[in-house]
């Protein structure tokens, strides 16, 4: 094994998980974390990669700190935050790429990887993507393990807005489960959700066949049936008349796809996307609308032909 | 309401749960059993709508009498069963155009319709195929309430074979879970499916978009992600050490997924195309692997980019 020295940049749950399958492989695992008060230029000191795992509300922060040091020449950063900046709708790659040297490669981790599972040791599935193959290709060496498949992918932008949009979807279907809906309402609201999805991500520039991957419908699908993920129980939360302060106070923490929805909003307005789920959330999250009345206005939508449904 | 006559063939939960839809529009239900050793002849006297929901083992024989019948002339005959017939490899609809005077349509009907969930009043779309979108409307206007969407689409083998290659991913997600793999091992697994069941559908001549759609992700959904489905149960039961024959006896009564399972096998023997997780379906069902070196043998696959996955 060539070892390397990585830095795991944010100490959650997602950060350890993947700190644990990097030294895992025998690679020397450099943590940071703002809450600690680590030392950003010590950390990355010799590494020839580093994987950003903080929330969203510290990327722009990370990336300005990051202009202002001294990076090992070769480094790669690798993204795994979801979410979207709410001033400038970009994406965590997005906004490290306006702020690292263009010689620092970037990559995406995204996939169906709920962060518990990862550290129980069950089998799982992720894509790194780069628009530089051979990226993507060192990246999937250093974090693949037996259970943990790494696939890579040419469309950072598509992996990373699969993971982000999806969790605007999960509190709709969590909406849908916590008002008893059951299995085929579930379906119906899924399967319409994923080209909603692709509208945006490929008016963003986003490739289609990215949200058939993994880190497209597979991470909705983790996400949307599981009780594990925070976006789904904001809106079963929701559906049970919950307000969206206590449950966010019972779930100690922020849920991304609360803002996702929003920022959504923004995009779908500017480019002129039709976004009737994430309307439908985005209202519900406003509280003008009930769950009940925002579920019968997603069934309700006058479409007869399933043809179109995509483009 | 132009009130029409319309034959249920078939008595099962399904054919049910539409007859009661097809009756709360004011159209008039004649029910037709093969069990109850009914008159097919009377049953389509004066009848503009057929919708059969026998199940598989019946339909050749079905559509033999239907041969010697003396049908109502502009008669559309619906068919709603999931299955492929063992001899021909046939789809449901190829065997009514096969036997059936080409001047009566045939639609297919076919969604993520768990009929518990239906009968129960519980929201749910579905789709209704036909390659002539004016019977697929006319269909669609007798079956539709406020809580059961229909859609129309001019794919009816897509919409066919989405809903019968469905059973044998669910069989392989039941194992997933009965050894309690996780959400994001589930996740994965239906990821990877979806484009190896596009790979069977579209080689036989059915649209790619066809499998996005209800008929496709979405009844895999709610089949894949619910105890309610019969072949979901079997891949449970299998993983929990049970023999096939103890499961399909707690069944009480066939699982169609199995029989499905052997006739890809067969259908992908002879086009060529690769089918690795009915291949360990197949493999399991026959008692020559294990579940757990099933689960295996579809994690370790050496596929290590995700480009090429749908084509």
């Amino acid at each position: 094994v060539n070892t390397i020295k990585v830095a795991i940049l944010g100490q959650g749950a997602w950060g350890r998980a993947l700190a644990k399958l990097v030294a895992a492989n025998g690679h020397q695992v450099c943590p940071w974390s703002y809450r600690q008060g680590d030392d950003l230029q010590a950390c990355l000191s010799g590494c020839d990669l580093a994987i950003s795992a903080i929330s969203m509300k510290g990327v722009v922060s990370l990336a300005t700190q990051l202009q202002g040091l001294a990076l090992p020449q070769h480094m790669i950063l690798v993204t795994a935050t979801k979410g979207l900046d709410a001033f400038t709708t970009y994406t965590p790659s997005q906004i490290f790429r306006a702020q690292l040297p263009s010689h620092h490669p970037i990559a995406v981790l995204s996939g169906p990887n709920l962060s518990l599972e990862i550290e129980q040791g069950l089998p799982a599935a992720t894509v790194v993507a780069s628009i530089d193959l051979a990226v993507a290709a060192q990246v999937q060496q250093v974090i693949a393990a037996d259970n943990f498949r790494v696939y890579t992918c040419l469309d950072p932008l598509g992996a990373e807005l699969g993971g982000t949009l999806k969790n605007v979807v999960a509190i709709a279907v969590g909406v849908c489960d916590g008002l008893n809906l059951g299995f085929n309402a579930r379906a119906a609201l899924i399967t319409r959700a994923l080209p909603e999805v692709i509208r945006i991500g490929t008016k963003l520039g986003a490739q289609i066949e990215t949200f058939f991957g993994l880190s497209g419908l597979g991470d909705m699908l983790a996400t949307c049936t599981s009780p594990l993920s925070r976006n789904y129980r904001v809106g079963y939360g929701l559906a049970q008349g919950k307000p969206l302060t206590t449950i966010l106070e019972e779930l100690g923490g922020t849920a991304e796809g609360v803002n996702t929805a929003h920022v959504v909003m923004t995009i779908a307005e500017r480019e002129a996307i039709a976004v009737p789920i994430a309307t439908q959330v985005h209202n519900l999250l406003k509280g003008t609308i009930t769950p009940q009345a925002a579920v019968e206005a997603l069934m309700e939508r006058d479409l007869k032909a399933e043809s179109g449904l995509l483009y």
